[in-house]
């Protein structure tokens, strides 16, 4: 249930009976020879289209660029500043809050993500009540959950990928792609087959340690099929964690 | 061609064809009985794969919320301020523009957005070109396109619409998210069959006046197969904009 | 009638018959080689007084400078930038706003400033209204009105000037500038007597385009009197345009 | 000489001559029962003018907004946060800066600007050369100068008025746009004679103090002749503050 | 070896053996019946220096309040914005790399800081390299680490408070400000001896679910000989870190 | 009577009996050849702490890094831009101010601090009142005080360094850190024993005026015992003019 294939009056009429909305956020941003510069994105919007059906819940629209400092060195990749992206946060749930929301949950795509949307969460929480129209100061909340959260994922993962899922373009999360679009599936060599790992510092530091992209990973054995297993274990995990969310008392 | 659905290599590939890429912007806001919120988001994105499809031109991620303040009357509605909305077109265009993108040819859906881009534009040129990475003060430029711009268009309009056009949730851009997403056409009484037109002041004031939140419109005619005539329109006109504008000497 | 020129109890008189204000806003930027650089902001300033005291409305202090990125080749252009500008105007509107003023009526000079102070309207209209001590989010209206605005002004623009009017250093404004200030009236020889048109990017690109920085207009046929005309058909105008818009319902 | 009274070409001829430009910076906010609501903006500019007469020096437009948030009380006043005045005094700077300007010589109004106009210059100096276009940290210098500031200035204040002369709503400064403005003298009571002195916290707190807006003057004792004296002591003064200022070795 | 105990020239003389630093962050906010108010900054504090100490590094000026917003129902917590925070840490670091200091070393001691810290990294890095006077975007690099990390950390704690360590206003916190201060030590009743454990929303919230501020935690059984194993366990595996991060190859 | 060493219940009980606070600021600078770095934050706080303890009153934590921006010539200086100053004392003063705390005096120790304090105050108090949850404007008070304020220091320094007190790296408080902190008194040749004085542009023209950063002083003359004196002096100035801000009348 798209927030943005609704129209006014059947938003009105879901507020009678929830508060919570879901707000995927990805990143546009270098995955690797065969992993889609939107896989970000793409993950957090077809989990959170999958949450949404299954628990009923509103999905509101994607944040597609996230922080990505570390990938310009690859062409393509984008970044928004922190510093813009806690403005683009504070506004979308202030925005939403006007209508009576007051459940944000932020399902995300994008490790380098979170640390900014916790800050964003503080920037918003650090308003003065009456400044935004509220009563009291717990009244709006706001969460995180990334798509591969809980402990079933990280079972499947070991399961599927053992030691080549990897770290940046994952095999999960390209595999996962490819369930959401298989008519983008890319053929590439990998070489090695399963890349290094490691720390790294700034573009051209990621772009020397990291010649294509990705980190410890072998996305090369992704395959639909395996995505499909990943989407069916990540959305009930997210439907726990967003019905829990809704559900507290206020 | 999707930036999101492509890898770093084939961006690159790109960049030693093009320095040009489509940008679409839309909004987030209610479209009246029958129009949905994300229309003018879905508007934007769909001529602008269009547009991207004819020209070869690659498409970056869709900036979904816009400048809708008027219409936070209205449930669902969401905005950024223009102070937001120009952080993240700047943050945008000078992340693409250290891989060597030059030309940013922004396409619009929402009327409301148009002075937060060109003042956008003007905040990014305000630079220094070195603080930038740039030789030259006019390497770098943008422009906006509206998916309705240019003669063809208001004739077609004239044609199938006539005075149901109107000025918000008009009849054309209800029918063209319906041909661009036909499983998501709504059902709706329009009373009265035109709505009232006029200035309006503020989120209150916009609802007691225009109390279903359509100007001037009757989308009440809107099917998809005039929707289909309204993008197979615009896309060439973009398509030629588009062209004359990545072709001109730097 | 100056707030300048008021003592605080004249305008607390003031406000008993009146929530209305008018507020000038030019540029400082090159207007060819017998424009002044303070063109805008004169012909801004100059209706704005006419307008005025035509319609006993009080006169706020001009904004001098404006965007003006594109002028900056030329010696002695300035330019704030848009997040600037929108500073500026959100804190002339709010402080006077807590004295009782709820119509801002912005006279402007120059064509780039449009899309900014737009974006500046929404930016002052997205504030919560508790934040900013009003009680309904449509008390305060804001509108910008250029002195060349109306069919009168361009209906008098082609028969004075013709083709020779263009579209920056325009004959008009310089002749509106020989009227309010003859003592600064300049000599200077066209070469050619018409400058070309045409678009343009960047400060650079401006430059090497129009070298002596008029675009396709003829400023040596402005005169005093030919200035005069423009004065008295656009004050007219603007005080109709102020008098509806004060008058507005709540 | 006023920049928005010449051409860019006259500018481009003054900067062979002269790096340097006069800025006035005055303040809009009540002064008692006679004086004007711009006195700090119409004093900070006859000075102004003067001082660029006889030093030869180009004089800029004025920022007739300042920092008044304490007068916010009394109908009329207007403030800017020092926030957007730095951004204000930033962008003037730097722009002007693009052409060749590196001294800036600020002659202001208004007491209550002057903190903020320090902070705006360390602001300005914090950032990198590099990222504004210079070639080493000391070459752009800024100075500001109260229009009242030397020992010959307060001399004449004593002389002139003694005891009356004030803290706020000055004796001198009423006569200064006196002076500058004999068509703009008010008359009006002052009770008692001489306002109270002391401190203040806040508009409320202000007004409650000092509730005709005066503090410890009486400038019933204006005259435009006394206006001239002021104009005739101040402007050497500033010549020579000038003078020097530009005068400094890189 | 503290920086602000240090004269210019011994930092001079410091920065041709090291390009490191090490910054103490911290907090100010409630800790609880026994717990110090500045807790967090003092911790950050007394490890940074020991460290310092023990691996010859410099230690800079403390950034002692933090991202403390949910602890602002209890009397004297304070908080910055996350957007303030992110400015003093770019400010912080990019005036210490204009004198050659390349690598930042965080010492932090409050979890409610990391994800701003994180992104204000990101902020820092997404800078030109040109805007801020370096050659190449890799040659600065930031790191946080807290005082708690590292597996010798988690088993002291297990051993020394086993459950009753917690999870805010920890026993092992309290007892290392108690080694560090030992003049502060309070004697206060807890009730119920362990606080209970869970999650919260905004600051009324917090204080409703855990009364006396503490979660989780039985800090009475600090003691500073406790605090004296923390501080001994913590020194050294912040020493390893800070070597290995300083000696990385650029 | 620090903040950071009570419990948050010992503050709930201040509050009880004073609405008044004590902040020091500092900064982070070169104080010439025997000068500590710290030396303005050391100087600030062990006269706030001396002024606490007096007048029974709470001390808050210290801001230790100021306004230096033309000290960056010297290693080791820091320096953060007004508007972070400004960010920084708008939300300590908003958070304390959440809690009852309605006095904030500052006690600072860098001239170069003060005009950026005096716009943060001026920008606290422009928000409106209703917006940080205040009912009225002049609730809640800002006041500066140097530790070198008052008739008392400026005859107790003439009487002990006369001409040899300089204005930057002033002997006395090369003298009060002496005295503050004995353990880290340096040894230096001063060559020539008294700086030269004068003004100076940017960090580049400073050092080149300055070569080891003092200016007109000579602090070979301070030893720990002068410094109590100094010390001694200034506490009961400062004691008078807290107690008598505490207690204005709101």
């Amino acid at each position: 249930m798209l927030l943005q294939h609704q129209t006014w009056q059947e938003i009105e009429t879901y507020l009678t009976r929830s508060k919570g909305i879901i707000l995927p956020i990805g990143s546009t941003e270098q995955h690797g020879p065969n992993g889609l510069i939107g896989t970000d994105a793409i993950c957090a919007e077809v989990i959170a289209r999958g949450v949404g059906e299954a628990a009923d819940a509103l999905v509101g629209p994607t944040i597609g660029v996230g922080i990505a400092v570390h990938h310009m060195g690859f062409a393509g990749s984008m970044t928004v500043r922190p510093s813009t992206l806690i403005a683009i946060m504070h506004d979308y749930v202030l925005s939403l809050a006007r209508h009576g929301f007051r459940r944000f949950f932020f399902i995300n795509g994008h490790g380098g993500n979170i640390a900014t949307c916790q800050a964003a969460f503080a920037e918003i929480y650090a308003e003065f009540e009456g400044a935004v129209g509220l009563r009291r100061d717990d009244e709006l909340r706001c969460r995180l959950a990334n798509w591969w959260d809980g402990k079933a994922m990280s079972v499947l993962s070991k399961e599927v990928f053992g030691d080549d899922e990897g770290s940046h373009a994952t095999a999960s999360e390209v595999a996962l792609t490819q369930f959401a679009l298989p008519e983008t599936i890319k053929q590439a060599q990998m070489d090695p087959p399963r890349a290094p790992s490691g720390r790294f510092h700034g573009p051209a530091d990621y772009r020397r340690r990291f010649p294509d992209g990705r980190i410890g990973s072998n996305p090369s054995l992704a395959t639909p099929e395996k995505g499909k297993r990943f989407y069916e274990t990540s959305v009930p995990e997210l439907v726990k964690s967003y019905t829990s969310f809704v559900g507290e008392n206020a």
